[in-house]
């Protein structure tokens, strides 16, 4: 058996850009992709199309942000098509500045524009200095930014996008920190093809998508007690449609744990006998360094003795 | 007690608007909407902050579509502020079209414009018939035909709508049934203030949004076992961030039954004690008319019986 | 509704005889029994069955011991037949003496009487100190010593009872505390006719017995989930069979806390709407004054504000 | 490895006599102790300490009756001391008759003698027809029958025992099936020392006892669940006192399926790692060879087909 890539040996990231999104500071913030090719894409999905076709060997892409919730488009595309793994992950504090062309002043802001989950970001602000704006929607925040920052007509006199999105474009910082929820965080999380496993921490997460055989009364029940009987903690739960029928789900969940920790393991295995499909998309470090707690008899060496047991029993 | 106000009642109903979405041919199947005054509003928040401020009576808002998930913008604006109830649901099929000003051919498409749900939904077709076009966001799918009926510049040379918006704004058909997933439905929802209650029809749903007491591990399992212990059955489970923190959600659920039942008010009590909020919003017929298979002991007079008997223990 | 009669009125007492067993002086230790009338009966069922005619208010009988297990016939003769319920507990330490007739030394003697249960718990003492001692059963351990204590010839040269009924005839006492094990208890329940209902001390257990619908695997799991869904902490789960087939089971069950607690209250409801049939053997003051654990959302007060809530959503 | 002892090397069986009981009858149902020397002990303990010596090879003991419960002897000496483990199961119907010696007429009987458990299922046809009879306990139903056919005084007019054992002394039968339940049973089990393994046949029960780490409330659920989360069923399960305190119970538990099935391994693996301890008693055929419902996902391919999955994964 060949050693597993490490994830050192990635060369061309790609992210969801353009430049100066959010993305991009997830991307930046990653150790391994420093001095390495950086390439934006315009949607997730052209992202993780390239790294399937190996035109990249990793992408940067949102999963989930704390005010807004799970990002669609990341968790379906993950979710279907040729298999990808998470090699790790990032925490962004999500900040919002409204900038202008030099000389605009706040006052004189008739139309804004931003991406749609930003816009949803800052509706309190908006309402209290600005309610008379109209939204014009863009395909990013560094896109309203970026319109702002060229020559010649725009659509909107002011964006509401990442300081360093301004700051980039030449642009006036009309406001600072305008998100209404000054905690807001997003969860990047940098992609791969399979083949690459990062090693366990003691701190670390797995992600899995579970696709039911049938979708009867209490199924979900019976899924989450495979998790709690063996010990596992789950950190994220969505249910995103199959696309199949409305009230057709499949379950997008993180859990506490590495795919090489026994509780986890025997946790796949269950929900694999009863499961349609459990989709495995990797173990990686917590950005936040978190040790889950392991409840007493779920340790790897619980296991270990537990199964030397047995094995003495089938003698 | 003052009798419920009926949804007969009902004189102005706002929708997402603008003219021509999906979500007006939901509020034109709504019977009790036939005749009465229907209000367009520039989002879901504009819609039901009129809601709230008795601007409208009741206002028609999407709540989940078959492929693209939940609708965060109603599902955390019902979660959080003034309550409101759900009255009733509305199925629409979804059906896009290419259109176009008259005389452009497919040809010369090189931009598309729509809201970016839509464009999630014909990405397929788009990478076959068009793979260069560049997508333009719209606030809407009608605003993309409103934008393209409108005389002067446009942004796109194609819009993605529905076929009443095309129709509406005198535009070319290029193509019908561009959407990836013919049986994509969307599920809209009428949204009233309290007070009016729905009568069980015997084909009922009841939505709620559970705020966990603490985010301990096994908290939604606890959740489910409430639910499973009374034989209600969940038709839709989402988590949604509360926006606190990474990592803390709430649960918008919809189960099978009415408020009225028995056993869906057992449930709700035995939530309303462990959770530290349970949003009750609403109970109302199914769209699907489908009855709910009652499980042996959880009938109402199942419960009628038991009644008479611990009062008959303890007297 | 007329008032529950009270233990006070209570003046005909029953107990499983004869004069100097154990429930003798179980008997002996319930307030309401001081300067009643006390009538020995020679078995459980006999006992019961005098209850059950009238012929005695109440019947003083060993339910549980601490080293052999749930007494059969006691269990037993409350699962079936005539209702009765219990309205207390009283636990008796466990001491054995041997004893003989005044004269006989430990090394002449050559058999021991005693009830079986009390034998099996002598056995390691017996192992060591008379190996080889014939053992001859008796009704009761006070039979034994009323045998040695009568004139003419008898079957053994020891019995095993309680230190009283060696007294009482006069015997030797050839060893004292000779049980194996030195904490050995008795669990005995003064059990009555309907009709008498305890009043809630807060420090109080239910007795309860369910037969399932049918025996399908999962069964009793179910019935628990009943129990654990609302807080209800069990304290002893004996099966018995129900005498149709190997493998039909019923389940005799003790809970913490009182019928008119409202998450008792609410439990017995679920259990009665989802079993064959649920015999509510009465609620009653624990004999070790053990206040329960009640778990956040659980207590009395938590019911009343979840019920007011839901009559506020019905309305 | 050295292979398994099978059941055929067994010489010395010893079971609970005298001769004339049912456990004498189950030893002779038992195939492979045909020919082979057989050995009465006075009690079940006597026989597992003679088995645990080595004096015999396998003990015959019953286990359970359908009417009268679990066996208190078997399953506790079971649960304690050095290892044994059951090797087969034997299910023998239980006809009861009333002899005396000849001469005797019904009319005459006063006194009955007989083993307790045989008392407690004859109680009905008693008060029918000897409703005056005083009740002598004896060691065994045999141990009635030998008294009465041998020489000399003996303490009742009439013995209740198996009918052979009638026979076998001499005695007259006064009636036939006087017990109250046509259809009970015994299940009595062949125990043996560890080392021999019964092969699987598809219709097999796996025997263990739980000790729970402590004696939390919900303890037994969390239990339950190891079983249900894999498929396994219960088809018997008894709480019996540890002997440590009043309300600390071990539980004995029979289940569908052979230690060597996939479920049952990991079943115990399970219950290993919670339990305090988990004491095997064994895998062996069932006496009415009824195979399992093996639920969807739980047959050894889909633990197989997991597990190769799981590998792949963490390649």
């Amino acid at each position: 058996m060949t050693p597993p890539r490490t994830p050192d040996e990635l060369q061309r990231f790609g992210y969801l850009g353009p430049r100066g999104t959010f993305t991009q500071m997830a991307l930046d913030a990653w150790d391994g992709a420093q001095g390495r090719e950086h390439l934006p894409y315009g949607s997730v999905d052209a992202a993780l199309a390239a790294l399937r076709a190996g035109a990249i060997d990793a992408a940067m892409v949102p999963i989930e942000n704390s005010v807004e919730g799970g990002v669609s488009a990341t968790l379906d595309s993950l979710a279907t098509g040729d298999p990808l793994v998470v090699l790790g992950e990032v925490l962004v504090p999500i900040t919002f500045v409204l900038c202008a062309r030099p000389g605009v002043a706040l006052e004189q802001v008739r139309s804004v524009g931003t991406h749609s989950h930003a816009w949803a970001q800052v509706r309190g602000w908006m309402g209290e200095h600005l309610p008379d704006a109209v939204y014009v929607p863009t395909l990013s925040t560094a896109a309203s930014a970026a319109a702002l920052g060229a020559p010649g007509d725009v659509m909107f006199d002011a964006g509401v996008c990442a300081p360093v999105a301004a700051r980039n474009e030449g642009l006036d910082v009309l406001a600072e920190g305008i998100g209404d929820n000054a905690s807001a965080v997003t969860r990047f999380v940098l992609v791969s093809r399979p083949g690459t496993l990062p090693e366990p921490t003691g701190a670390d997460k797995t992600t899995v998508v579970l696709f039911q055989k049938d979708d009867h009364a209490g199924g979900l029940l019976e899924l989450l007690e495979q998790f709690a009987v063996r010990g596992v903690n789950l950190t994220r739960l969505e249910s995103r449609p199959t696309g199949e029928a409305m009230g057709s789900y499949c379950f997008s969940i993180d859990v506490e744990g590495h795919v090489l920790d026994a509780r986890v393991g025997e946790t796949l295995m269950g929900l694999r006998r009863v499961c349609a499909e459990v989709r495995f998309l990797g173990s990686y470090p917590r950005a936040d360094k978190a040790r889950p707690t392991v409840r007493p008899g779920t340790a790897d060496a619980d296991f270990d003795t537990a199964r030397a047991w047995l094995e003495q029993l089938r003698a």
